[in-house]
């Protein structure tokens, strides 16, 4: 039950302190929780200022829209536990507190509500299937969501890279800096193989920078740590992509997995950090089996063309093919599998933790190296 | 004299045969006119609808504009001798004979101007210099433009591989049968080799079809001969390419090497064809060191957003890079000259001549086997 509650975003071990003047109460938060703040933050997830009041939450779930029309496709609430937090009403501010005691922003609450949980599952992520992890999440949320405009009082300090936690106003000026006209954003839980290397090179051959954006918030624990993974950016970076093109950045989010419309939310998002163009790959931000391998790519033409200010570039499954002697997607290989050279993510992995490096043509030996490095002493 | 006179567009050697109706002259046309001829007829160079009138052709040259203020960049003109021909006058109909005997079109004439043909070297090609092919062949042509719109009466017939002769219309159906709704077309009049290949496949990875699209016209005496390289473009797409993914389409128009003004014309003329990309690589259109390397792709900041209604991609110099081991540009490699394999045009050329096979970092071993078989057989 501890791990549960410390997982949920409304905790009850509210400590005693003397609250600021017009502060009704303070509530625990997670991490998670704490993420989607610093995220709202430093104009991440602009437009939204705080988290969802009903009308716009219920807009998003239904149409991927709030209530203004604009583009949103992904809730972003503040659950607390219904029994506890009764007493809030619209008017009240409360304090978030994060876990670690520190008090992080001030929510003005202007709207207190219960959500149809199911609808949303069904909608956002498309199954109510609890081995879903943004299922899991969901349902293991209190059920009370309050929404309101969110003030930050103190940022959350990255472990470690904080020189990369730049904020969307940083990385707009820094690309204005590098006389970035275009700049292609790559999304990333994962560390970067030379089939992403592949995809994020053949986006920057026709556009001036790339921005690679490695989601650093939760992600499921069989994921490789966010810090493992900045380590093997650095290496990959340093040995294989010229530094005036490309500009590495924390994305302090976590992972939703709702597959298509987290793809459409982390192009906003890197609108949102500057860049002009999103790569979208296969089965993006998704999870098991619950996508279809493109539906990432598919779901954009729900939309009008513009109309998410950002342009995407769809990439197909991408390999090293023997008979092509280079990196191709199924686009543009005609061979067949038996020239390709490809590893699941799960069996790399598992080479990695048990120390071997995969073959060259699959993993950059010098990133290879940190990530068994990292993996050993994470363990 | 007999030879510079064959180049000229209009000859004297008009034969004396009964003329149609309403016909005032028989003029014959050389190959590099018939193919202009060709292009108008196909609709290629839509919006024109025959050799250019006076003010189009002043526009053209001084602002790269049609007299209605729509974008072209290079004057399609038909010249013919002042003295023997001084007797058209607008009104007149004449015939457009090539050297075959073969009557191809009628031109209505509406406008007969003798050009400054210094200024249209200037603005056109940037230079005088009667070293550069486009210019010698600007001042081997007779001093009396004839423009008006062209009626097509007999297509000319290529001598080998006329399934390729498609006219934008088909190529248009093609691609809708296809499905492709982005296509990018990919202009050469060189045989294609690996670092073309990258490129090709760089922008293939971010639409749906490749156009490739051949110059098939005159072109300079020391390029491949336009059939040698037809072979070896079907070789390359037979073995590297998938099917399903690449149109290959023979381009009847000659070679201008005007650089920057020919690429902002190859470009239009793809849009023609059906192609919502184009890519302009370095030193496109380009002949000796008339053109600085980029020129060509700089040229296109001249027009506004959409004017030119087709999506450029720029690409850098490419090759191969033992280091990063595989195909890159100087946009996406971060190592010296010493990782690079790079060979010269007219080093690659040489090899070939002598029949030796450059290596496969550079040329498709297949693509090389048809390059040096045909140049032997060619010489």
């Amino acid at each position: 039950m501890r791990s549960a509650q410390m997982n949920s975003a409304g905790g009850k071990d509210v400590k005693q302190t003397i609250l600021p003047h017009g502060i009704k109460k303070a509530i625990i938060v997670d991490k998670w929780t704490l993420s989607d703040i610093e995220c709202l933050a430093i104009g991440a997830f602009s437009p939204l200022t705080g988290f969802m009041e009903e009308a716009d939450y219920h807009t998003v779930v239904e149409t991927m829209r709030l209530a203004n029309g604009a583009v949103w496709p992904l809730p972003v609430t503040l659950a607390v536990d219904a029994d506890e937090h009764d007493d809030l009403v619209p008017g009240d501010s409360i304090l978030l507190r994060g876990e670690d005691g520190v008090d992080y922003a001030i929510l003005q609450v202007n709207s207190c509500f219960v959500p149809d949980k199911r609808r949303e599952a069904e909608l956002v992520f498309r199954t109510v299937d609890l081995a879903h992890p943004g299922v899991k999440k969901l349902f293991e949320k209190p059920n009370l969501y309050v929404g309101g405009p969110v003030e930050i009082l103190q940022k959350p300090r990255p472990e470690r890279f904080s020189d990369f936690y730049l904020t969307p106003a940083e990385t707009r000026e820094r690309f204005r800096e590098n006389g970035w006209k275009t700049v292609v954003g790559f999304q990333t839980r994962n560390p970067v193989h030379r089939a992403h290397e592949y995809i994020q090179k053949a986006a920057l051959e026709i556009v001036d920078g790339l921005f690679l954006n490695p989601l650093m918030g939760e992600t499921k624990s069989d994921d490789v740590p966010a810090q493992v993974r900045m380590k093997s950016y650095l290496s990959l970076l340093e040995n294989y992509y010229p530094h005036n093109r490309v500009l590495l950045g924390a994305f302090p989010a976590a992972m939703r997995y709702a597959g298509p419309r987290e793809a459409v939310f982390h192009a906003l998002v890197r609108k949102n950090y500057g860049c002009t163009h999103f790569i979208v790959g296969r089965d993006h931000a998704g999870v098991g089996d619950y996508y279809g391998t493109y539906d990432a790519q598919h779901i954009f033409s729900e939309f009008a063309p513009g109309e998410l200010g950002i342009q995407l570039l769809f990439f197909e499954h991408s390999f090293y093919c023997k008979a092509c002697q280079g990196m191709a997607t199924t686009k543009t290989c005609p061979h067949d599998k038996d020239s390709h050279m490809t590893l699941s993510g799960t069996k790399v992995r598992e080479m990695l933790r048990n120390g071997i490096t995969p073959p060259p043509e699959f993993t950059r030996p010098e990133v290879a190296t940190v990530l068994i490095a990292g993996l050993k002493a994470s363990k």
